[in-house]
């Protein structure tokens, strides 16, 4: 998070003009737990656990979901409404505590959220995003779903980004917001957004559910090509556990209240657009990774002198996955031989027998691997190098001029503790 | 293991005629810890490091190795002897410790262990298989094996297969033997094999250390075809971390001393002879599996009622490498959720979304899953199931009549442990 470009500011998925947010706790766990539709559980104080997200306008929206063929039905719900209206949307209604995956009835209790949503806010029910996570193959309750959305309705505020944020969370230790300001056409716009996840987070897709909003205006079109692009090079070089979720959604949304003209286009205004788009998900994307389940570490690795982007991103991702690596962080076990086994088990065909490998840290920089050999090195160093809790591994081929960067953390008792028993 | 077609017999890599086996330590930790070449290590009575197979005659060998782009000096060596005698073979050495890899001198190290073999033995340097395995990245002490070759040589026995199978451990906790005997052209023949592997391991390629001998004769190419179909079927399914070592070796050597016709193309014969290495190769793999560092449990899962083997295999391996469903095993926790969202993320085409899941082991059998979708079942008898040490996670995808079976381990505390600090 070096040299960047925008200044961060408050607000996360609010923090651009015209969004209202709210989350509430509406018992989904305790009503699954206690066997019937909900109607007995109480309404507690317990972590919020479903929000809602309203524009003032109806917003040009861009998706990005789960490659995994097993999909939530709220995916396949939020695919078709936005199908159905043109790539426009003004509200997201999303639950923690259940994936609505896998358990029969799961579109049909998607639709019903979203048209529990609509008739509040007054909206068609293809304006609404939906989104669920959580346990996979277990009924959705939907009564609990029926009494919070009107309390949501009542909630929304300008400044109601952190009691969504919360109520997205699942075994996430700490919320995750970011946003930015940047000029573009001459306005002030604001982009920022909120994400969940810390387990069952792997590389090739998506990733967990992420919300953002902006109010700068852009065309459908160039939003989709904004965020698949910048998807690639984070989110999607995120790896927890490479385990691929069935319900990961990204959604960006553009109320496009800032007043510039809208960029429909390539241009200067759009590389402005992505660079503010691109800050913001690396943000939340080394949020995500430094809360991996039961991590104590965020690991970055950088593959560098690749001979192109799609090669350094298999490399970096292929550090990143691999246990063993994950393991040596933990343990703080400056083990070279790992790093050079994952980038020669990594699916390309480029010659990595020849690369270099260094340890970064706040503590130091020490060279472990000069062209594909291990070296001798100063043990201590290395230790206290791995010992921080923001560690980089840095390869560089020595064959291009491209570079990417993965994003992941150890791996630790607690990964195992955490899900030994997840359901309970 | 059910249906069992051939006597299970005592022997290893000795049980074939022919094999005579050592193995010694000669304390090549030692020795790179001590940081000098080796010459002060004393010979003590701790676990043997090092290990050395001979023929009495010339051996047809068929081999299968990693498909790492960064492989170990020994798989490269022992690639080109063999390419060099036209697939003739009379002696293994290999030691553990070191993995002889990314280590610059590497190369030379290996064609020092052949020579130093061969000119004991007496046999041309290009009929010796050399493999190594242990630390990645370190330079291998050559004086300990200097040492150790002509101790190897003098306790050479036809029961010396136990020594050898101790000496090829790392992280193993048991040493890994089987051996059958099966009747060809009316003669009875004998096929054994010793493997070691217990971190590091992963499907997409050979696996782990194995050594297979037989008696029954066979043609090169008849062996290598039985060799890499019968791979492709039982380690190709192994996964226990979803790290793919550097130098995964699978040899098979046919000394032919049952006085059976040489089996040089597809016949009958031909079929028992894969049945039996099959027979010896899975049992290989189920042990390799059980004994995966850190593991409590043998996790195996059939894919049933797929449209053809290549996705059977692709689907059984996904639910057994998914980190999920390992830590998932290690809780007995029957969250089914993770069995389809680990099939809807395997890399195929095939429609996993109308599967059925069950859980078997001793204490029963319960479906989880049904069509696709998750059910309410009876939590204490899943439980009871999910509590036994060998639990097979078996799904029908009512697709076709292709099956195939993975296996693997459940992730546990003490697998953070071992990798956390490997190196000391």
């Amino acid at each position: 998070m070096n040299d960047l470009a925008f200044s961060e500011i408050n607000g996360g998925v609010c923090a651009a003009k015209g969004f209202k947010a709210s989350g509430v706790y509406c018992g989904i766990k305790a009503a699954m737990k206690a066997g019937n539709d909900g109607n007995e559980s109480p309404i507690s104080n317990t972590k919020n656990d479903i929000a809602m997200i309203v524009s003032d306008v109806a917003c040009n929206t861009a998706g990005v979901y789960t490659s995994n063929k097993v999909k939530g039905a709220p995916v396949v719900v939020t695919k078709k409404n936005l199908e159905k209206s043109g790539g426009k949307s003004r509200a997201v209604i999303v639950n923690s505590g259940n994936a609505n995956t896998c358990n029969g009835d799961g579109e049909e209790k998607a639709v019903a959220m979203c048209r529990l949503t609509a008739e509040k806010v007054g909206i068609p029910a293809e304006e609404v995003i939906v989104a669920s996570t959580g346990v996979i193959g277990q009924v959705l309750p939907l009564a609990p779903i029926e009494r919070a959305v009107p309390q949501l309705f009542e909630k929304l505020s300008y400044t109601g980004n952190v009691e969504a944020a919360t109520a997205i969370m699942t075994t996430d230790t700490v919320k995750k917001e970011y946003a930015v300001k940047f000029t573009v056409d001459g306005k002030e716009c604001h982009l920022g957004g909120m994400a969940k996840g810390s387990g069952m987070i792997h590389p090739n897709m998506a990733t967990t559910l992420n919300f953002i909003t902006t109010d700068c205006a852009v065309s459908v079109p160039m939003l989709q090509k904004a965020l698949s692009e910048i998807v690639k090079i984070t989110y999607n070089c995120l790896c927890v556990d490479g385990d691929q979720s069935t319900n990961d959604t990204c959604m960006l949304m553009s109320s496009g209240l800032a007043g510039n003209k809208e960029i429909d286009a390539d241009s200067e205004d759009f590389e402005t657009f992505k660079a503010a788009l691109c800050q913001v998900m690396t943000a939340l994307t080394r949020m995500l990774a430094k809360d991996g389940e039961g991590a104590t570490k965020l690991v970055t690795c950088v593959c560098s002198g690749a001979p192109d982007l799609d090669t350094a991103i298999i490399i970096a991702k292929s550090v990143i996955r691999s246990p063993l690596v994950k393991c040596a962080m933990y343990g703080a076990d400056a083990n070279c031989g790992r790093i050079m086994c994952a980038m020669g088990y990594a699916e390309t065909d480029c010659d990595v027998t020849k690369a270099d490998v260094y340890y970064i840290s706040k503590a130091g920089k020490i060279l472990v691997c000069k062209d594909g050999l291990g070296l001798s090195f100063d043990e201590e160093l290395a230790k206290a190098i791995l010992s921080e809790d923001e560690i980089e591994i840095f390869t560089d081929l020595h064959m291009g001029d491209a570079s990417a960067t993965a994003w992941g953390c150890d791996f630790t008792y607690d990964y195992v503790k955490i899900n030994g028993d997840y359901r309970s």
